[in-house]
């Protein structure tokens, strides 16, 4: 018996042996995790590899199904953690990370016009704009964020610095009426904004954009012109919208309709919009919305921060809209922590709504994932991890005091995880950040350009000093 | 005159010398840090020391004045960092930790029923208590709170494995009309109370208490009987209160009366009082509760997973209410981090007041020291860094990138400082981890066992499996 099973067993060996399978060489694997696709399906792999080459996610699936089809020149263990696409912060300004905590809970104008604006004013400029995108994409890997959607000025500087670290961005220039550091009139923008545009078309990893402020510090003429020029250069356009009730209140007075309703009236709307905030939105203006296929960053943290509102995420995502998630700038946040979006997300609509049902975990992943990666009009390449997407991807350690025991994955990504927990962070099949190592960026460089610059911030503002008791 | 001011000086040294000012050998320095004292006058030292000899604090000054006084047999360097009084949790059920996760975002009562009732009726042993209460202890100790008050089953268990981590605990043992895992009858539990209050006793560290779980689930005796035993044994009480909707409608139905004066009628509140949440108060309410000094637990991440609402604590607190934060249980939170708690107290009472000047970053640190520490009726030894009072501190690191720059150490701790930049965590002198290492409780050995238990409760639930899209 045991010589004739040999056999067969040798047998079926010679058999393949004749054209053995050859394995596909592949540049990396990422082996042995708890795989969250965040696909169709929303698949989670107990147990999963996720084979990558080059730029692509090449195949998701058991570890041994993989070991079977590839080998790569590369492969990261990620037993015991979990492994999901890279999150997408839709919504930041990312030097105003150097303001950071410069100024808190104060009322919005004081925060604005005694903080803000004469920081901004007096303090940026290309230098000061690269090392603030330096620590923010700094920042960015080190929790987990592999794509953001951006507005700031320089912003061909913002793209050079965030290309240089390997991240993927969606990056505006910002338009606004007002004389600001990059342009001294909308049109001198609007023109700095094409030569951006044309350093970075057909980037694999900047898509240029247009930034439009918002429809309160914008005219007519300006808003069409941005709209324009995205039509003429296909970029996408991202703008603040219905932030707070004085938008609102600025809008009805102006031009007697919603934000949404006036800009509807430009033929502003098209696909391809990015809007952030929605938190005064009508039912009509979801409507509006939804109908154009435009895009939403909703940004709990801030809204909350700088107590804006609450946007109706949950009717917004019952018409359709793709509701991505954002941090919003550090300034009034304050950090770029993704996952403390999540949870904020999940937290905030419960207390809304008055149900604990709201915003369940899976919900606000998809939300930091695919949904955002729809909300940008890039939901074909990103947000989730499948074949032929692009290797945006990041391995979360689930080994904390604080995430034990483990129930239930989705669960703790959501309510027990911070970006610390974030071990290896992987965009475009390029690994940014291998064992909480950075790999693109130096470290202590970055964080000594951020204080030094500091210095320069406070020495333009009434020092903010210690906070006072109320 | 150089001769001159030389024999000044020289004299002024003999004499000096001839009793060398003898420096006081103490236990401990922690030496160097940023320190913000939370004293009466909210000072912030931008560099200072704490001296401490055995349980006490002895002097806050700077490095150079407590160097000139004291020698120590340890120092603990916290430069560039910042220490702070430990954080005193007010309101958790540790052993819940076992239960993170297990079943989030269902409705209330699918949440108790299906879940957390039938895990508690099966699972809830001295074993489970003791294997919760480490991890619990563990994931405070490491998040950097040093005083906790606790209402849970076994509350004796609790309170030794407390004591043997080197936690301060104000502990509950929980009185309920149905049965439960320690006692059939509140007869028996108050009964049991007694025994573990009287082993407790003039502890340094436990605090014993009693805690009636709240009005809804006990007769008006055994609420009387609860508030007589304190009485008479000169403990303090702690209770639910005010949580949801669903207990408004119960007391006014059952008593025509709200929670809180139905409590006054039955002549339950008195100072050392602790109730937690008091989401659903009215003016009326607030009235009573500061006439009888009683103490108040916000809970803001728990009553926003949870649905429950915002709990008035801005009027609370003008109403001269002691507010301290509280966790909740990590079943309904997910975790025991109270710079969480900070944060989130910051962000929810911004968007409820709709005014981003509510609770500023320093009441939110007040709220986390020396008002829990008032709450709980140990405001003199405990919630400052004040000559005098117990050893119970803090070291913070402020170099991550989410971090940088640093303008305001205040801002910093509540907008984006997490539970694990916590370095060193003093109690009562002792130092209960150094540098990130947990000296008191065997790391990996209290994970393990904390799984093990998890499958227990797993197999005691319907298992909710990763949650499902809504």
């Amino acid at each position: 018996m045991r010589h004739r099973f040999l056999l067969i067993t040798v047998f079926a060996l010679t058999l393949g042996a004749g054209q053995p399978p050859a394995r596909r060489e592949i540049s990396l694997i990422v082996a042995n995790g708890t795989v969250i696709t965040v696909d169709t399906a929303r698949r989670v792999l107990q147990r999963g590899s996720v084979a990558i080459d080059g730029r692509d996610i090449v195949a998701v699936d058991t570890p041994e199904a993989i070991a079977a089809r590839f080998s790569a020149r590369d492969t990261i263990d990620a037993a015991g953690s979990v492994v999901m696409p890279g999150l997408i912060n839709t919504h930041t300004h990312a030097p105003m990370v150097l303001f950071r905590g410069l100024a808190d809970d104060l009322a919005l104008m004081d925060w604005l016009q005694n903080y803000i604006f004469p920081a901004e004013a007096k303090t940026v400029s290309p230098e000061f704009v690269r090392a603030g995108t330096r620590l923010a994409a700094l920042e960015m890997i080190e929790s987990g964020t592999t794509t953001y959607a951006d507005m700031y000025y320089f912003e061909e500087e913002i793209a050079r610095v965030t290309k240089a670290a390997g991240l993927r961005g969606v990056l505006g220039e910002t338009i606004i009426q007002f004389p600001v550091p990059d342009a001294k009139t909308p049109a001198d923008g609007i023109a700095r904004t094409e030569r951006f545009i044309n350093e970075f078309k057909n980037d694999d990893l900047i898509t240029p954009a247009i930034a439009p402020h918002s429809m309160y510090t914008l005219d007519e003429a300006t808003l069409k012109a941005c709209r324009a020029l995205a039509d003429r250069l296909h970029v996408p356009v991202i703008i603040h919208l219905a932030e707070t009730k004085a938008e609102i209140k600025t809008s009805q007075e102006k031009y007697h309709a919603s934000p949404v309703a006036f800009l509807e009236s430009l033929g502003f709307w098209g696909p391809r919009t990015l809007a952030a905030h929605g938190v005064h939105v009508t039912p009509a203006d979801i409507q509006i919305l939804a109908r154009r296929g435009v895009g939403v960053s909703h940004n709990p943290e801030s809204n909350m921060k700088l107590a804006s509102g609450a946007a109706p995420v949950e009717a917004m995502r019952k018409a359709g809209l793709a509701v991505g998630l954002g941090t919003d700038g550090a300034a009034s946040n304050n950090d770029l922590d993704m996952f403390e979006a999540m949870r904020q997300a999940a937290f905030l609509h419960k207390l809304v709504s008055e149900d604990p049902r709201a915003i369940p975990a899976p919900t606000a992943i998809d939300m930091a994932t695919i949904e955002g990666a729809r909300a940008m009009g890039m939901g074909r390449e990103l947000g989730s991890l499948e074949p032929g997407k692009r290797a945006d991807l990041i391995v979360v350690s689930m080994s904390s005091a604080r995430q034990t025991p483990l129930y239930d994955p989705l669960s703790h990504l959501v309510y027990v995880t911070r970006g610390d927990d974030v071990q290896t962070t992987i965009v475009n099949g390029r690994v940014l950040m291998r064992d909480r190592k950075v790999l693109t960026l130096q470290r202590d460089q970055v964080l000594a350009e951020a204080r030094a610059f500091a210095t320069r911030v406070l020495a333009a503002v009434k020092p903010a000093g210690p906070t006072k008791e109320q």
